[in-house]
């Protein structure tokens, strides 16, 4: 079996949930690749040695240039800050590896477009990390949707709501920090459901939205007593068009009380419609037009069975799975395009024509109308 | 129209969803006789004067038995605690009224039988308020599982959960006094449970059981300082075997903390599942094996359809009913009864059978054994 | 006791709704003045005649001007399609009869301020059936507010789900034409939850919509073989600014497949959260920050205990109400307004600044950008 | 940090989920000792083989005696059929290996007793894997009763419920065949809601019950054309009393249409009560007497947080675990016993008990009777 060679960029929670899927990816999917975790960088010398030892990486680099300049690595996975994706991929696909990051794929469309110019000028094979796709419960809403049994989609409801910095105390980190991240909630959380519906519903073609900070100012990080603005979104609310005529209506917000991570949409169409939310990740919700009057009503539908995609890989019906084998179905499938040498999605288009939305629903914000997105993603062979 | 003149005897809880039932039969129901409500029987006058005003009778009486000699009076409704329902029932039937009576029928199965022999031989009709029948999700499930949509039924799991005496301060009140109730959770809500179970799986051929008094003392109402032994049970758990197989779980209680009222139960049959809970009384849940493999899942289904019984009296799909409405389904097939001169269940036959079992689980409790069930009821003509 | 003598213009669905409040008002609201349902007018004679004999008024008329005349009315209660509101509403007024009017108040903004200027200037009593607001458990998220429980609110999600026009065969039924019913789903049913949300969160200070039509032409009812254009939006979604820098996202559609009638809103605040939906419209989910670390979760309260608006009028905890309920709460306000001659709310200032934001979403719609709302209702003394 | 070598014999469903465990975790329990996957046995050459292969065997043995014999192991995990859990686990203690068994521990008490009696004769840390005690959601559970949270214990309800042997053609496989597993669902399902009942509840002092089986004949696996007769149960429903005098209903049955593995449990207590599901393990239902009155309602914990034991190891708050990790969790601990060669719960004594339970079920049954159960359980040093 073939081995690939992961160097990783960047160590903290995404590290963690990478690291575990390379380590399982062989149990579960035995024909697979094995990834290798040849090393990890950071520039912290002590915190990085400690992530090689805990997360099971054989040696370790302070200097991320030093990793790609590696020539025992084939793969560079970037889980660092925002502001550092655009320069780590676009040195390692010239360095040629292949890349995986994570979203948002950059800071603003710029960025992105010269990382998808360099990864697709230099032949990688590149991904982005929107693992909500991966829950087989919504791989098998995109299998119905596909196969037709929804027809006409009218309407998609998406919400990520969290509710981790509502405590006014809570300091400005790297995440309230427009220079780091490029935006707060919107490029966080709202692109992850951006994701999710151009994957299930279609291509967004206008969006009108408000963005709103509503602790304008919070204690700075490790200097006691001082405040600062904070320069990014609290929240952010958009409707959208898409191509196909669905209207969408979304939501990201860090100020949702009672809502830790509820990443969740609902899907109106011609025949039925669907419910999903990851707190409760391996059910589906499924109402059918079809069904017999009197009997029509919402499935919950435990998606842990052969039927589901990805669920042969687990365990028998109704033991669930959870958050981490989202990834570890992600990686499976980027295991499976680096010996295949074949594109599969998420990747860098989807992540350009991302950002492209999330750059239009700043401008609408600021500019209070509508704002058309050019559609930049094409059919990958 | 024809006009159906209600005599009823007590004036509490019952009384007051009785008399909501017969004031709103003729909405609901255009086509079905008119009940007029004509008078109300209670021992207190100041109270039944009251309780005439605001339920709506037009007269009253403090004795029960003026009420069942007068000439004005079709029907005899009985709400008075259970330990004179075998009295007022047999002098109603004796004086040829057609009677309703809340349940349990009676004290004991000596007084049901009396009862049944004396409204067959005076040839009046008879009913007993098991309402619960009458919620449109249960009539749902009796009708899917009439057609064969279910199958053999394999299992039922049903509860009654209450929990307003758990407080050790709750005096004892006349629902905990055996000699005026009979018994305790058993009797009260226990009955409902097995009815509800009798009437959709069908008849109970041998139960096991236990019951339990949690609190042993109680204040005694009204006389401050002074405590009493608590002599009928706060819970009752019992399994039982259905005469076609199936196998029964049944717990009644007054101590499931949380659990205001709840009436629930679950069926297992060889094509599918039920689950309804009273609390979200409109809902069915339905689990059909024919679903499509990958499709199968509970649905949730609203009960409030043309294909749903009695639905197509009330409101537009999705505009929910409530407890009451099942006192008023009830009570149109009683006027239907009377009319057409025709028995509808449930009637004291069933009031019997359930008082058998009823006495059954007792025994059992005391005994520690199985106890065999013998079946008295008759197919009604 | 007073009695209030009721004159109805209409007796489709609303006006079965609002006759059996009256009808129910007295008996469980027992201080209460005792409606009487003196007249109801119809144009077709066969049909008022039946709904009068169904409904339960004394008496007829063809012509509702004659209602209006007749000096045994007290009160004029308008459920008629919203073309004829203003007309009606405005003549009531100026005979000195009190007015309760359904939703949407009118057409227009403009016919809005007329019935509002007429009713003001002849000093009668005017409500709105916004029914909803009177839900028990929507009355108690009301009072948590109201208390500070839950502290400044960020985001108010609410929608009007329905499914009940999305086979294309539906025809063009007189809630589809723009000249009887001014819009779609928008004045029908979006009207609603802008109202939830006024009473709940505050008042709009602007809003950002669409508003889509998807099924573009149907049959003409009673012309076989024939297709009209659709004039009025199937779906209509918004963004909406509180005055207090709340964030709301709105959905008003009749193509929600499964959705037979959700009319639902989550609201997040500084210390906690809540959600409710008419279909389960007995519980409301409570979220509060204060409980203890490891314990924190929604709660499912199902708002039939004392504590909760309403509920006292009707049966113990865990015997749930149903949706006429919401009517017999609003007319018991309504019968009381009329007594003491106080105002209640909603009356004919919220009917208007609903309208206001009606026609912005249109404007912004078609506009394609936001639109401010003028604050027209005044402090009613 | 010390290896512990690892020595499984059996490679099936338990075989794939203890080897995850022991792969990942060092990765979630960063201190604990590190299980080295020595060898794996099974009498099927080329099936260990693969089995050593996928789930990450150093090497494989044809014979479990020799696997016992290695001087390289130091714990022995036992994942076979019933039957033979004891012999191999008494061969493993009297080599001083170290021993956990899957559950039910053996096929009748006197196998369980003799078991017992080897580990502890020969001081070697034993432990039985009943893992669903390890969600989270039930440790947390634990933690309040230990608290007294919820006070004096009235009722537990226990269901685990499945669906996989409906269909009636369905072979007899060895789960289905009593001298190979003992007993049906009771002691392969029921087993474990008996455990987790005492683990949260205390210990069974008698019990009566029914068993069941629905389909008494079944094909044979590999024999085209012939049927046999099933000797164990489909089902088996109990009631049980507690030592301290909680009452306990439960059901474990193979035919629950639509269950696909609902380990479930409610428990009603003094003060409040829980409830809790498998299919949705990371939620427990917590309802508290202690809320304010009209505040009081079931809470939807999402048991992902500092405060819920294991959660730490895993994720932020509202990113869920699956099914696997009540392995983690409990190989955690094993690894924690023997690094400090001190006992944890669950282990052979709670074996022992359970299989008392088991068989007092089962001659219960057949004698129509309760059945006392003696307490073999000693207080671990």
């Amino acid at each position: 079996m073939k081995e690939i060679r992961v160097g990783m960029v960047g160590y903290k929670f995404m590290g963690k949930a990478h690291s575990l899927a390379y380590r399982n990816v062989p149990f579960f999917f035995p024909g697979s690749a094995t990834p290798v975790l040849k090393a990890i960088a950071g520039r912290n010398e002590e915190g990085v040695k400690q992530a090689a030892d805990e997360l099971g990486f054989e040696t370790y680099e302070t200097d991320w240039r030093k990793l790609i300049e590696r020539d025992d690595i084939d793969l560079i996975d970037i889980v660092t800050p925002n502001n550092s994706h655009a320069e780590i991929a676009i040195a390692a696909a010239e360095a040629g590896k292949h890349v995986i990051c994570e979203k948002p794929l950059a800071l603003n469309v710029e960025q992105a477009e010269r990382m998808l110019e360099a990864v697709t000028r230099n032949k990688v094979i590149h991904m982005i990390s929107h693992n909500y796709r991966f829950a087989p419960a919504v791989q098998y809403a995109k299998k119905l949707i596909q196969q037709g049994r929804l027809g006409r989609i009218y309407h998609v409801r998406a919400t990520y709501l969290q509710d981790w910095i509502m405590d006014p105390d809570f300091p400005i980190a790297w995440r309230l920090k427009k220079e780091v991240t490029g935006s707060g909630a919107l490029g966080d959380i709202g692109a992850h459901i951006i994701d999710l519906t151009r994957f299930l519903v279609g291509e967004i073609s206008e969006v009108v939205g408000a963005m709103e900070t509503f602790i304008k100012e919070r204690p700075i990080e490790g200097e006691a007593g001082k405040k600062g603005q904070v320069d990014v979104d609290d929240a952010a609310s958009f409707i959208a068009k898409f191509e196909n005529g669905a209207m969408g209506v979304f939501e990201a917000t860090r100020f949702a009380a009672g809502n830790r991570n509820r990443n969740s949409f609902e899907i109106n169409a011609e025949f039925g419609s669907i419910k999903w939310d990851l707190e409760n990740m391996n059910n589906l919700h499924v109402y059918l037009t079809e069904d017999d009057k009197g009997l029509q009503g919402f499935r919950v539908i435990n998606c842990t069975e052969e039927e589901h995609p990805y669920a042969h890989a687990y365990w028998p019906a109704g033991h669930i799975i959870g958050y981490e084998h989202t990834f570890v179905n992600l990686i499976s499938e980027l295991m499976k395009a680096i010996t295949n040498n074949e594109h599969k999605q998420p990747n860098f288009h989807d992540g350009l024509q991302n950002q492209l939305i999330l750059e239009a629903i700043e401008r609408s914000s600021k500019e209070k109308k509508w704002i058309s997105i050019a559609k930049k993603i094409e059919q990958l062979s």
